[in-house]
């Protein structure tokens, strides 16, 4: 576990969350004509100290400590979602495997968890499709970086359980579970469970698709 | 490997497509006030037949053989794509883990392969980033259903591999590996390196979020 004071400064058991490749990547969707505004608005409204952005046309990478990284996230969204227009988010969140094609982690790290993250609520409802990938490696022993036992499915139910100890769990449907809750809980869940998961695992990857103010939702 | 007949009736080794779990879930995003006509649209032009579709507010799950899988997601986006308006989706494949919560396999059930989808050109362009979650179980044998060696990792160098031999590997960001082609060579791609290493791997879950007609790129 990090201090958090560590935390603070973006480090996990002394290793900056670069080096341990701790960082998101997300496609903000705007259904609305007016999206290219409304998109920099909420990019230009939120703090991006202490993080790495880079934009393309198919994704932002955000690299940065866990709680930096949730509360940039979480704040683009929330801008986003306050105009009213319907927005739909895919993030993806990795750690544990920093660098592009190949792993680049330092010589002799494993696993290493860091402090959950607090997110303050939004007052906004999000709903979301979450899924998680603890990418042990196989049987033969020996291979890769990671030397981590047991069922590959057993850290997902720990993650189901925290959703439900959280009040954002709202059923299972094929593939993915579903949340339902103030943005900022949806968020810190997943980005929770991912960050308990990665104290025993080290390359885990979460993905979460949120949708807010959809018109679908309002009809039922 | 399974013959061309018993791919088309969605039959992975004798088993059904939805008894091993063979599907998908997808965010259509699309980036104009009219995007409910655009989504309705697109989706009452796409034939459905053979498949399972479940939309809710969030994401639509699409379940039946890889092929017609395949074919709708890229029907559908297709259909999107083609009015010009600026459109992202946020698309993951999963084999070998059918059900909600649980696995639910029938007993003896291990990887599965199938033969690979062929999509027909659609005359746009896409851009993606791809990731692949080779789900394995770890070092202590005899738990789960997979009995899978190796490095997580070596199924994924595999799969850019197959993406750079199709023409449509366009570099790789942290995280994700970026596409570029023909929306079908796109979806295809991803599809056959998921359907490839299914048969080795039980549980493999890939995500593609693609994004096209975007100002952005317009713009480089």
């Amino acid at each position: 576990m990090t201090t958090s004071s560590s935390s603070e400064r973006g480090e996990a058991n002394g290793l900056a969350a670069h080096q341990y490749g701790v960082g998101a990547r997300f496609t903000l969707s705007v259904y609305d004509s007016d999206y290219v505004r409304i998109i920099l608005d909420a990019l230009a409204k939120v703090d991006d100290e202490g993080l790495t952005i880079e934009t393309n046309d198919i994704s932002t990478f955000v690299g940065g400590s866990e709680q930096r990284v949730l509360e940039y996230l979480c704040g683009v969204i929330w801008q986003a979602a306050a105009t009213g227009v319907h927005i739909a988010a895919a993030v993806l969140l990795s750690r544990g495997c920093p660098g592009e094609i190949e792993c680049e982690l330092p010589a002799g790290v494993s696993a290493l968890g860091a402090d959950p993250v607090e997110l303050p609520a939004t007052g906004m409802r999000a709903r979301a499709h979450w899924s998680l990938y603890p990418l042990l490696d196989g049987n033969s022993a020996g291979v890769g970086a990671a030397n981590t036992p047991g069922d590959h499915m057993d850290p997902i139910y720990d993650a189901i359980k925290m959703a439900k100890r959280d009040g954002v769990y709202s059923g299972s449907d094929h593939f993915a579970t579903r949340l339902d809750g103030d943005l900022a809980q949806v968020l810190q869940t997943a980005a929770n469970a991912w960050i308990a998961i990665g104290g025993k695992i080290q390359h885990v990857v979460t993905h979460v698709t949120l949708s807010m103010n959809s018109p679908t939702l309002a009809e039922t």
